[in-house]
């Protein structure tokens, strides 16, 4: 998929629970394998002491390295995740919207590495940094690829 | 907080997202650093090609890990996860319920860290391996850690 | 390689920085996607306060992982560590071998995840956990792998 | 410590398998929370293949966190690693300097995350990504951490 709205098209239709209309999940930037989602928490995505969850977290840094690699994975849909490592450093309060951004570090003929960074949408702060492993399907992956 | 019971009942009270009374996740054992949760899977735990998504088993090894260290440190309730590391290794297809199976191997003063293993309950393969870091308060943990 | 005193060889003639005739690190079991490595600490093994680096944890994790490799996969001589994340939870002394026991926990066909503990010989508490993920070439591995 | 040439003599006196005269690791940077360090391989830095081996590059990886961490943090002699993962993704053939680079992303009270890129000194190209969390002394960190 080539642009920000195919992909977002996509992740609506294959992924409701997530980018469903009433979700509060969006692709704001899917290009060149690097990728910008947001979500307006609901009361689901909040943990004791009114704060973003870190399942929320997680479920957003995973969202945003599957539409960076829908950028530039002609496989990518097939795409699973095999790693994902999250450092939980500082707590975004419950009227934020949360921001994940996500860059392909290496991205491999069979193996993909995603760095993300998640923040409250009001600040420079990382709230967590996710390092992700996706394995790629080799069949499809003969374009653009490094 | 000393039985399994009472964990229940506190993590149904204060995490209504996960342990809710519709939300099919349950604790089966709460005691001496170990504990088992199993989640009964919803259209919103699941992924495209109808198997249950990343985030729905980071989120239940996560709540596990909570319980666990709510079996044995007294100052538990502010524990916060600080790094989640989570391998996925097999798929989980819908029908199935979730378990996953958590014990804590160092339970330190200020740090405790807490392997998983997710799998379906039919069967003994690993779905995902996790292992977790939470930080503990260090005023309230003066009794039964090692 | 089938048996742990081919395994043994290849390794004290391919990796003489770690196994080599003066280096102190053996092979002690490597069979079924198991293995189990012993280390002596020399000086070059020891931080301040006279206690074994973490290093050194990491490499004898390594090692013992590409020893369990070679007991099951035919191709595993082409393996490479694609993630490694450590754990580090207790201080083992420099008076005492270091043990590493590593054990495959999914050998796929194209990667496998194995985990680790590190221990001092004479105790049964971890110092290191690790997990471990190698990317296999899928060219050679047509048996013995699940 | 405040400058990089009291950072890089202590750490020559006290890991000498590290930052020993003789064995090719040398401290450019370490100020503000940042650290670089560059290393020339021995031939016991590499793997078959002729390149540089995967626990060199976690050493120095390590090994320039502490460095950052020295720049900000006056208890931090007494820092340890607690977790450190890192992704391989591309070789770095024998000839070539590694130079380590490091960033403090969270310098927290009690724990601090610093990610860390490994690479060929002639390239941009990213040979492996870390990122470490090292447990610091409470007591001592008065000044200079956010």
């Amino acid at each position: 998929m080539e642009s920000v709205g195919e992909i977002a098209k996509f992740l609506a239709k294959e992924f409701p629970p997530v980018f469903g209309p009433d979700r509060g999940c969006s692709v704001e930037v899917a290009e060149a394998g690097r990728a910008v989602c947001r979500l307006v928490p609901t009361d689901d995505h909040l943990r004791p002491g009114n704060i973003v969850s870190g399942p929320t977290m997680m479920m957003l840094a995973d969202a945003t390295a599957y539409a960076a690699l829908l950028s530039i994975y002609p496989g990518a849909i097939q795409a699973v995740t095999t790693n994902l490592s999250i450092n939980f450093m500082r707590s975004i309060p419950a009227g934020a919207a949360v921001v994940a951004e996500c860059e392909i570090i290496k991205p491999g003929k069979r193996l993909a590495v995603i760095t993300c960074e998640v923040r409250g949408a009001d600040t420079s702060d990382i709230a967590a940094h996710v390092v992700m492993t996706y394995s790629v399907p080799p069949t499809a992956n003969d374009v653009k690829v490094s």
